[in-house]
């Protein structure tokens, strides 16, 4: 997990999380409004999650990545976390 | 991830996920009071989170990753994630 001197580096966390939801979406093409119709997330909100903005829940995390085919485990994977 | 008929299991995976809390913790002896100190999180908070009666934000779960020396894939590796 990314750490900042013994510290979570939440900020990190979130933006790699956002990242790693962003290019699963792009691999397969689809835009953020699909995404965020397919997750039944508002459309503002999804922007925000790709870009770090939000400390998501568990079960809007497994929503996307239903939509996206892929697991919380998965999109969670990314090297920050 | 648990599907209900296409739905998300998702009083499921929180069940599941608060039970890989669990777990987790008791295979470190660690009282839930103990956890939820480390993890810096509310100690009834952290009870509802081991219940499966909460959405749980993903730095929670990262907080409460570190606390155990896991990882938040680790904790939603859980067959029902």
């Amino acid at each position: 997990m990314a750490r900042v001197s013994g510290q979570l580096d939440e900020l990190g966390m979130l933006t790699a999380l956002g990242a790693a939801i962003r290019s699963a979406r792009q691999a397969k093409e689809l835009s953020q409004e699909a995404l965020a119709d397919a997750a039944g997330i508002d459309r503002s909100h999804m922007g925000k999650i790709e870009r770090g903005e939000r400390n998501v829940t568990i079960l809007n995390i497994a929503r996307i990545a239903k939509a996206l085919s892929s697991s919380p485990s998965t999109l969670l994977a990314a090297p920050n976390w």
